[in-house]
């Protein structure tokens, strides 16, 4: 499925680390949303409220998931989940772009 | 009204000028388009196919529309509008989210 339907888009931008991150939200019929997102090169640190479920659509970059003591390289498409109220860390190498799910 | 309702959205973001300039693309029920972009500062030239309307939701930045002379300054949002097969100028110097809207 290449794109999501019936769904809402709000339409102001997220927009984090001076533009480097920005996101847009998707709402689902049920309630659920998704942030379709964009990071550019750099180091960044997140943290999560509810579970999220990242899916890294294209980009290569490392990540650090909370309890890790080793970094994680993605260099093609794949997906990670991040435990509620954590905090994770990114080094992304190449222009990336991800959903992320959130669930609760 | 803050969110595009009842629309479609491809999963895969559209990316240009190595990720300065990013969007996403939403489908309505019609079959009409718009983007919801972000653009970091930056110089850029782009051009149309179909007439476009460009509504700047946030950000500060200089357009050169096509058969003008002196650039435009925009510091608050507002709308403009590029004509068919013609291209346009832009100065962003704040991060800037717009909606873009085509028109055929």
């Amino acid at each position: 499925m290449s794109q999501f339907d019936n769904v809402s888009v709000v339409k102001k931008a997220n927009v984090y680390f001076d533009g480097k991150v920005t996101s847009r939200t998707v709402v689902f019929e049920d309630g659920t949303k998704v942030t379709l997102g964009i990071m550019l090169p750099g180091e960044y640190e997140f943290g999560t409220g509810v579970k999220e479920i990242m899916d890294i659509q294209a980009g290569e970059l490392s990540v650090l998931l909370p309890g890790n003591d080793e970094w994680q390289d993605i260099t093609e498409p794949t997906k990670f989940e991040v435990p509620a109220n954590a905090s994770f860390k990114l080094k992304v190498r190449t222009v990336t772009d991800y959903i992320c799910s959130y669930l609760s």
